[in-house]
């Protein structure tokens, strides 16, 4: 998979690569479960059993690694954006798609997705800067679905904005519960909330 | 307002517990800026322009703290459903209160709002249990609407569980933006929510 938020280190061979994302993915649990302030470069070394020097062979710092977590997850999401795109359809279709997309991220990287949502002010600079951006383009890429759905008259004139935020939030809010709650699978909620989110703002029969 | 939530210390002067609040709200600024874990008595004593020993006179340890600070928006948004239950009205019309409440107390409590849903895996033993039964306690005043809506055929047969948390999310997740955003009011956000989410699990015309 293209690691579009690759951070700007030279290209590494593909064992380093892999060693890499193991750290990125073993340290986003550490992180999920003490939090990111109070968690210590020392800690971070135990856990991934490797000495200082070997650590900073593969992360610059500790807030190299946060936003390394971060690109995890907004690479997916933004790819799976593009996916729906491609894929066409009805833009209910295309909502219930990215639903569906989202819930099986969400449902894969509990702790990338529980650090994400908690530590994303603790980037500066550019970092914050460029996750800002990648997060705003995915709303976009919602709220053009929904625009879409507007334009067509299969949705209802609502404010595409506040409907994003709106659809956002319930989707994103499964990180708090989807992992524990084995009675429904990721599809079958995407699927629900896809039914309560469409018909919410389907325009009048009239209309479509 | 009754603090239905207060800690077990023995009652005090109105002066003491105005200061005790004014100490737990002063707090909730600093650990949604630090972080819980990473924010040290010495640093809550200073913020608050108190002692070591009068911070004790008033908050016995900083996870009582962070109870406190869960138990100040668990308090007004347990009231919030009391009153809500005691107003009547239809189903739809319970639902849209709830969520008029919430934002509203989501809106005026940033900060606590940030700390509540961020630091609650930091509370332990009895502390952790009590929240756990407060938070359901208000998820099941949701359901509870949600299955007299389902009962009296205004809403469909959606699961009351699932729907009270896609309903939760949607309204919740808003601690992320309400504040930032001046563009719509507390009020008109829960407006617009109410009018996505009542018609999505609306009933059909026919059993109406």
């Amino acid at each position: 998979m293209p690691r579009t938020g690759a951070s700007d280190e030279p290209r590494r061979s593909a064992n380093w690569e892999a060693r890499r994302d193991a750290i990125i993915d073993t340290s986003a649990g550490v992180f999920a479960r003490g939090g990111y302030h109070a968690t210590g470069i020392a800690e971070l070394c135990e856990v991934n059993g490797l000495g200082k020097g070997a650590f900073y062979h593969y992360i610059g710092s500790k807030e190299e690694l946060l936003a390394a977590i971060h690109d995890r997850v907004m690479d997916e999401v933004l790819l799976s954006a593009d996916r729906v795109a491609q894929a066409g359809g009805s833009p209910s279709a295309q909502l219930a798609m990215l639903g569906d997309e989202l819930l099986d991220i969400i449902f894969r990287y509990p702790d990338h997705v529980w650090v994400f949502l908690h530590e994303f002010p603790a980037l500066t600079g550019e970092r914050a800067e460029k996750f800002r951006l990648r997060r705003r383009e995915y709303e976009r890429s919602v709220e053009a679905v929904l625009q879409a759905g507007i334009d067509a008259g299969e949705f209802r004139d609502v404010d595409p904005r506040l409907t994003a935020l709106a659809w956002l939030g319930m989707h994103n809010y499964t990180y708090l519960w989807l992992k524990a709650r084995g009675r429904l699978s990721a599809r079958d909620v995407a699927k629900a909330f896809a039914d309560i989110f469409v018909r919410g703002i389907a325009g009048s029969p009239a209309h479509r």
